[in-house]
């Protein structure tokens, strides 16, 4: 669970947050759910292994504005051995105003797609 | 079409383009793509209408570098009276790197979900 | 003062904090800072004044990474009738690691310059 | 000389662009202008010469608003053995709204900082 306000720096001359800016708020919320789950990703980085996004589903709901506060939901939706998906759910008090899917794979240094380690993806599976 | 070339404030430490980033590109494509077809989009806001982005499907397929020049080609894939589909395709050299879909809608200043202009919705019409 | 961790996304195919992202870290810390001493400026806002940036000098002076912390601490400098100035520190431990001067101003929503109001001021002058 | 219209994820809810933004014009301008010299950054870098940002000074004097045209004007302003400046000013029709020096120094791979290249110092010499 991530929780930022909204700055300057997340909006638009439409007067709410950035569309894009979105999947910056979810990569800050699955860096910390999965260091929360003791997978810190620079370690990981250290072994050869990277975190990449692979597809992307963003839908949105309701806006979101300028000194607002968020909280993103990360949650594992499905481990399979080449990649993972992870779901975000970004609220505003109770209301859900934005729901993306991230579908993530673990490549090494070379950019060269691997299994997601055992280790990994053990935390993973335990969440579920 | 629209061409850009990658600096190092669209790429991560990951060596590559930030995967947000590529929606920044697509808005770029889409906005000079509708300028092409008799659709400005600032004008267009001076006449109450104003164009956001509902649903975003990103597929990365193959990495893009510090350095690089892409090309983006932006189609339109679908016209409803509600909303519209645009398709764009991320291009390095003849290859390509990055598919995506977004879902646009008009809406007012006040934010409310408006029918798309009749003059804007002939010009999308006739692209396809 | 304002900690953050350092993601993907504010770093860039140097390895660092791409170096326009530290002004980001300093809008956060000095809406913070602003707040903490009772100037909300999306309320001042609704009361026709905006405060924006005028003049930035950064000075950075070594480099933060991918998944350090970092703290940003924000106090005032100068104030006068029209302007005041705000000094930011960015330390990574105990070491600092950037220097930011940035000048504010007041404006109105016709972007008109503006005293800086009596409340406001004050505010700013306690705190130094 | 590097053009770029405004795009919304240049600005922010204040309708005008983002004072962070104005380094990433202006990073571009800079890449661009070396190009132009024969300084080709990518090149450069596998020669084991990075060129990093060590101060900036941001003077902004008028708004640049969505949809406008912008010009990027680099030129070199000193140069050392150890750094040079560039100075940036960035036009709407002919009118400047915003001028930035920037201090740039080259580092290895490392980290650690290096005298400029002979051959890059003296393109940059040239164009004084």
């Amino acid at each position: 669970m991530f929780k930022t306000r909204i700055y300057y720096q997340d909006t638009d001359a439409g007067g709410v947050v950035y569309f894009a800016n979105y999947l910056k708020f979810v990569e800050k919320s699955w860096f910390e759910f999965l260091s929360s789950i003791g997978i810190f990703l620079p370690e990981w980085e250290k072994k050869d292994t990277y975190l990449i996004v692979k597809t992307v589903h963003l839908d949105l709901i309701d806006k979101v504005r300028y000194g607002e506060l968020i909280t993103i939901k990360t949650s594992v939706k499905k481990v399979k051995n080449a990649y993972f998906i992870l779901y975000h759910e970004i609220f505003r008090d109770e209301k859900i105003t934005t729901k993306i899917e991230t579908t993530m794979v673990c490549i090494n240094s070379k950019g060269r797609p691997k299994r997601i380690p055992e280790d990994f993806k053990e935390r993973l599976l335990k969440t579920m």
